[in-house]
């Protein structure tokens, strides 16, 4: 039994106010909140256990690499992955992202090669690609979604051509909510002998992954949408993938041996990770994973199915607003407009006054705001503590938003 | 009046036992602990204040990027630049030299350009250069310190030639306490017209630093180091040398606008900070430096010199223990081995037994060890809570030690 009030009591936020009124927080696309568990874990961590981590023999060291150590068997088993030396961490999506760019995609990338993407993409899954377009002549492949925001699998399949060199594709796009079935594309991507790297930073939050049945080379995820740390986050990476890669960043850890004209490097998945990495957030980020995996990852997305649903009916029934994704199976985010001069940015000013708060912009996704033929947008995402209660509380703020501006 | 007593009492952790002994501290050089102060703003970042930064409007998210976005300000304060823009967050050290040698001296490095280097440096500070020697024919030019430790400014600036591109020096070395007279170095590379990198890990937690005075044209620290959350970090670069870089990691908030086959930079520092940042671990850095700060830079310098004093006399009465390190004027670091069989890893565990934590190893620094001709080595590392009877403490293991394995 999911009991969502419950939860809610376990994110001590989420008690307080905004502007006089309860927060209703629907930026969870952006990111999410996090459980007491996660809280007292870093406070535990600084205040008990804290050192810096396989640097040092003594009790404080050993405790803290357990502990930082311990969090990749969790990701993996989150990811589905075989082994937990197939987890890397990173600070986020982004430097997952451009890991891949740098140390797998930059040395086999000859001008005229192609990486195939979508017009969904977020700029994290753009950006890196943007710079082998410019700094190593790659043609960047845009695979177009519909105007309801649903990605034709063959598009992306029939994209794939002979020189292509990696697929780089979201498994849910963070604007329309739309969920691409990256397992067919990862399978004929495989036919044809191509990589394929799937962003994972916002299906993880809301459907079980697992790697293995993705069939995919890269999975990248990030911790603070999943309940964790600001600055934590993982990427999966097959182990063929791994040994072709070189080290991305310099440093620490990441090496065997250094010397004056030569160096060696660590054996994956420390060849990639340099410095003293985020210990404590990484260990949070696996209290978080341990919280989800808790409630369980499909009770997650039936909750937020329900919720999802049942905002879709009710903002249907708003005829002054349009909504930009309405892909068959959608996850619970709500990109939208409203009839009239209301700009994105005045409606979420006013939202906040009610203590809701919603993200307005162009949601580090341009170029699919541009297809969609729209401006700034503002974006409700849910998460796994949202109610139908605030589902109410966003359209009665919609409907003053209306009122105000008509 | 440094009251060294009170301040320990502000970090929560130099209240527990380790087996049961009072723990002793001295691994600062791998991390420093946390005082209440920051532990607490990390807590309430997360359970009153959380939202992502730069992306939303409403409360919580205008809270977050004041909250954040403050620290530049803090950081520019501690280091002494001129303006916050100045000031890029990076998630340590290790990024922000790796940012250097990707953004800003890999596309200037022709094959047979010289960046110089001393023999002291961390591998942070090695390790992005070998990228360089390997990948474009870069030729790493290193300069020798003396068996003390001490680095010799005029040899360093003899090694400075028409093809060099880059100094790249540490200002306090992590194993032998070297302080280098940087403000020396940078006036004369400034005279050939080559950049200077000073990576200030380690210097930056033991005296006041000041980048106009010193005279380089990057600054790295790492907040984990100096009492702040791990992940967290910021390089200062001067205004002409952001001008000449390109970005780094690719993702949002870096961008301008993104096309589908064009691409614009938004304006350093944002320019070189890419994604979701590390929003938490950012926040309580600002707080640590503010602590550090409140306490005086030169008082924490002053305590630190009395007690390193007092540690440099103790040890060496010890005619059975050699010290790696014995500049004039070093910070209050302490490698060092002992007469007879027992390596460092049993030092350290025995000691461990005492409560005392110090490190064990290579320190990252393998060409330094390699040229001072030992292996690994025990570190005692003293930071701005370690006291006189600490040192007493440590001088009573080491000689259990000796009768140990003597």
């Amino acid at each position: 039994m999911y009991d969502v009030e419950a939860i809610r009591r376990d994110f001590p936020i989420l008690s307080r106010e905004v502007n006089g009124k309860p927060l209703v927080y629907l930026d969870n696309g952006a990111s999410a909140q996090k459980p007491q568990v996660v809280i007292d874990a870093v406070t535990r961590a600084y205040a008990e256990e804290y050192a810096n981590v396989h640097r040092g023999l003594h009790t404080l060291s050993t405790i803290a690499t357990e502990r930082y150590e311990g969090v990749r068997g969790i990701v993996a088993r989150f990811l589905g992955a075989k082994s937990e030396e197939e987890i890397v961490f990173t600070s986020g999506t982004t430097e997952g992202i451009n890991l891949v760019s740098y140390a797998w995609a930059a040395p086999r990338i000859e001008p005229g090669d192609e990486i195939v993407l979508s017009v969904l993409e977020h700029h994290a899954n753009i950006v890196p690609w943007h710079f082998l377009r410019e700094r190593q002549g790659a043609v960047l492949k845009w695979v177009e979604c519909d105007m309801n925001g649903a990605l034709d699998t063959q598009a992306v399949i029939d994209a794939i051509g002979p020189r292509t060199k990696l697929v780089a594709i979201t498994h849910l796009s963070n604007v329309t909510g739309t969920v691409v079935d990256v397992k067919a594309i990862c399978a004929a991507a495989r036919a044809k002998g191509v990589p394929v790297l799937v962003d994972g930073s916002q299906a993880a939050v809301h459907m079980p992954v697992n790697v293995g049945e993705i069939g995919c080379d890269f999975y990248a995820v990030t911790g603070h949408k999943l309940y964790g740390p600001s600055g934590s986050g993982a990427i999966w990476i097959a182990p063929e993938r791994q040994a072709e890669m070189r080290p991305f960043l310099g440093g620490g850890d990441m090496i065997r041996e250094v010397g004056r004209e030569t160096i060696t490097w660590n054996d994956p998945p420390m060849k990639f990770e340099a410095g003293t990495p985020g210990i404590v957030q990484t260990i949070g980020m696996g209290v978080a994973l341990d919280y989800m995996m808790g409630l369980g990852m499909e009770n997650i997305a039936a909750h937020e199915r329900d919720v999802g649903t049942y905002a879709q009916e009710r903002l249907a029934g708003l005829d002054w607003l349009q909504i930009q994704g309405r892909a068959e199976g959608k996850a619970a985010i709500f990109s939208f407009t409203l009839d009239g001069p209301a700009h994105a940015h005045d409606i979420s000013t006013v939202l906040d006054k009610k203590g809701i708060a919603v993200r307005a912009g162009t949601h580090c996704a341009m170029p699919l705001l541009e297809h969609l033929g729209t401006g700034a947008t503002c974006r409700a995402s849910f998460g796994l503590y949202n109610t139908r209660a605030e589902v109410d509380a966003l359209v009665d703020a919609l409907e003053l938003c209306h009122d105000l501006f008509a």
